[in-house]
């Protein structure tokens, strides 16, 4: 962890490093999923069987491809009743929330009289990738695909390794919930590559969303185009701005759900107490030590923590939408004045009680967000990763006459006489 | 030119072959690009200038890096009025349409209590590639800057290449009346690298937006994820549904303002009258005779174009959805009947007296659309992509109170006990 203060003479210099410090892992990955890839387009089921075996260590041939509706039923009904009700409250506030982001057609008769609007469509169908092994999580099930749900999608792929054949039955539990209409048991690249392309088993997706790990994340990367990807995702961090009238351990806590996630993980406090500082500093030691993931937690902490004292907490908001963060808290009493100045986060929780994780669960706002500065230009998964959009344009002769002649003049200006004479020829119809 | 029927035996498989045959030149440029952007990133202005003096033979020191204001002013005024009607024409028309595309915030309490919503804001920066030379087409300037500006982006930046020294007075009249900030008079995969990273001279940008050629797509696919980028592009393509009822010669002239695009543009008629696809293959052949832009038409034609008559026109569409093309034109009496039927198509234009190059300039749709086959999941270019949302959640004690204890067993669920203890240490303080 660093201490920076904004007052010292060498902190803009030292604030520009944290800014720019990369904290993604160089996986030299390219070359090996670009082979796999090139495998899976070409030899199908057979390569995807063999990869299987190799890095997950099962046969999918004797174990199964699929897991289907009945595993995960019985997954669910095996579920604790109070993982059930809480998994119900997430499944309902997510879906409610995504619903409301169905974006409006349009359609519309301009003083040209010309039609013109634009109309969505859900796309036919959705891949969501689920981590096998420690990072295999339902809220990510549901987090991913109740948006596509939510979009219409006609068609919803998961895809999970299971190592060694072992199954989640949490993320089943999670898949019945959500209303997956497929689950295959692969993962890695080569599920990414089945997915994109097809296999004589698999039928192809559209759209493919979901975290993974480097050579998942390449694969999406790579095959950007041949289908739609969510976004380029690194390492998950969060900043909070809190003033000294918290609970030191409180904010604390908040730094280490973060810090908890991987040694790459980042953790940031703002505060314009320098006393309150010290005191978070030292309850993250105590809390560090009580915690079953504290040799991750203290690793992140360590290597990409920081406390950076501030005159005041709105000098603090430039140097927020520097780092533009995945996660943003506001623990202060001007948490809405503050809000306002906002430009670049992923997401915003406003209010000494609004801690981060809730939202990684149950708040219902997609917990798949912008990392590493790229609030900047992206957003969080919403319900229009699953859709797309068709313009349309509808001219009778009139409108065609009132300004098909400007598009005449711009076509043989451009060089392009056959778009040109598109025009001209309906035009000289008259 | 192929002529498909689809009552023929072999229908299914010929026209399989023509969905999926690629017309993407495979330009082996990933490790010259590569090569390039590291090079842009580590020498900075001194290797932007190298690779322009290399590649656009003129000397950015001495004949200057930027174009100012007063050089697209006076473009402006030397265009013959008629020229500069039709730009604005066009201008007010696009900025209209695409004013109407700004999506609104969303600021709601929900029944348990907790505020939650979205807020849209423009990115800081965009930059907008604009090709030298041949494919230099002031409409595309339109086109993507003017998006930008009704997003409410502070800084739009352009890049285009002035090969020999030599500017296109077309371009820079556009960028006038755009209200473009920033001209650099640079090309090529250092243009899009010094607008991802930044140069000296060059201040970075959020987004990068435009047509280019084969290096510049790799570049912007290369840096997606470092900045935002519009979508990757590939040749341009028409679909025409037309009923016997058409005049050859329009259908004809609609078809060739597609491919004279480039030898791999694509040119597609369905029809359900034998009679008028021969007369359109004589039409065409009688307007290629005297188009000036016949050499790259005909070779477009030849190798990609294809005419195919259906049973009837409603049995065409499904087939339309499976090419998902950029372009779709519906000129038939049921236009309107068809039109519902369409899933996956960039834009349409229905009925007549709506060729398609009316949209290419001055309708008000935006001209950028996704091409071969990624209308399945991707959209034109708007608004929205000069624009990222960030979502916001506040809880008082009563609504943590609320969803807080489900957040807590499924961040237990998860194996992630900081997670846990950030939301039960408030839920404790009660």
């Amino acid at each position: 962890m660093i201490r920076l203060n904004a007052s010292d003479a060498g902190f803009s210099r030292a604030f520009t490093d944290l800014v720019n410090a990369r904290r993604e892992a160089d996986e030299d990955v390219a070359r090996d999923v670009t082979a796999m890839i090139a495998r899976v387009r070409t030899e199908g089921d057979a390569a995807v069987k063999e990869l299987t075996q190799r890095f997950d260590r099962f046969d999918l041939d004797t174990q199964g491809w699929k897991l289907d509706r009945a595993d995960c039923l019985a997954a669910w009904e095996g579920l604790q009743p109070e993982l059930r009700d809480a998994l119900e409250l997430a499944a309902e506030r997510i879906a409610i929330y995504h619903s409301k982001q169905k974006p409006e057609d349009r359609d519309e008769i301009d003083s040209a009289g010309v039609r013109l609007g634009a109309r969505w469509r859900a796309v036919d169908a959705a891949g969501v990738y689920v981590p096998g092994g420690r990072a295999a999580y339902p809220s990510s099930v549901l987090m991913n695909a109740l948006p596509a749900r939510a979009a219409g999608v006609g068609r919803l792929v998961m895809v999970t390794p299971t190592p060694n054949g072992e199954v989640n039955p949490l993320v089943l539990a999670a898949a019945h919930l959500a209303g997956v209409d497929e689950i295959w048991r692969i993962g890695g690249a080569q599920a990414i590559a089945a997915l994109a392309y097809g296999t004589e088993t698999i039928e192809p997706v559209d759209v493919i969303t979901g975290p993974g790990n480097a050579w998942v994340a390449e694969a999406k990367r790579q095959l950007y185009g041949v289908v739609g990807i969510d976004m380029v995702a690194g390492p998950s961090e969060i900043v909070v701005v809190a003033d000294g009238e918290n609970d030191a351990d409180w904010i604390a806590a908040d730094l280490l759900s973060q810090a908890e996630h991987d040694p790459t993980s980042q953790s940031i406090l703002f505060t314009d107490d320098a006393g309150f500082a010290d005191k978070v500093a030292e309850a993250v030691e105590r809390a560090l030590a009580q915690l079953a993931t504290e040799k991750t937690a203290r690793a992140s902490w360590d290597a990409n923590g920081a406390i950076i004292v501030v005159p005041d907490l709105v000098a603090a908001m430039p140097l927020v939408d520097r780092l533009a963060p995945e996660h943003l808290e506001l623990a202060c009493d001007n948490a809405e004045g503050l809000f306002e100045m906002v430009r670049h986060a992923g997401s915003v929780f406003i209010g000494r009680y609004t801690p981060e994780a809730v939202g990684d669960y149950v708040a219902g706002p997609n917990h798949v967000l912008p990392t590493g500065r790229r609030a900047r230009f992206a957003s969080g998964l919403s319900v229009l990763d699953f859709m797309k959009r068709t313009s349309f344009l509808s001219l009778d002769e009139a409108g065609l006459a009132a300004i098909g002649p400007a598009a005449v003049a711009l076509a043989r200006a451009e060089g392009l006489p056959a778009h040109a004479e598109s025009v001209a020829i309906r035009l000289r119809s008259k």
